[in-house]
């Protein structure tokens, strides 16, 4: 349960982290690259991710659903939110700092 | 092409605007409710919205590939992304009202 930019989002901001969660890869905990649904269980993985994963193992790293290669179906929606999602953030952050009120960030 | 919300989003948060149009569903221009993907094009749609519109036409309305209920399956982080940015975007819109700098809603 890595979380490599958790003590990037200050406390004021900290709804959006949710959202951010939603948008990682549980095999490598980076945002997805190339997102693939598991149709049958709905859960996404990036596209390099699960391949190496069902090259070793045929099944869902989550729950364990058999799923083979052909299963695997794009969800470019996530594509498309990690891109606006990700300069919203660092929009964001960029304002967080540059706001005189409370930044406890050094 | 509707914008319900278009003006409720401050210029300072322009960039998550792109988020949440792309949470919105293309057939009621609402957030997603019970967020449906077709597997064939990675078009997403409420389940009653494209389930009401297949049983006029079996096509995605956005793109006109061929479509039947059975191919839709569900897309739950969608779902739970639209839980999670709207509770997000309503207390960034507080925040947002509430912080002194540059409030240009009366
Ligand atoms: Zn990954
Ligand atoms: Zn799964
Ligand atoms: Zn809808
Ligand atoms: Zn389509």
């Amino acid at each position: 349960m890595a979380q490599p930019d958790e003590d990037r989002w200050p406390s004021r901001l900290v709804d959006m982290k949710a959202v951010d969660d939603l948008l990682r890869c549980a095999i490598c905990f980076d945002y997805f690259n190339i997102a693939m649904i598991i149709p049958q269980c709905s859960h996404n993985y990036c596209s390099l991710c699960i391949r190496k994963f069902l090259s070793y193992k045929t099944q869902c790293p989550t729950c364990c659903v058999t799923v083979t290669e052909p299963d695997l179906k794009n969800n470019r929606v996530l594509d498309e939110l990690v891109k606006s999602f990700s300069s919203a953030r660092n929009h964001m952050l960029r304002l967080t700092l540059d706001s005189p009120p409370m930044s406890p960030l050094s």
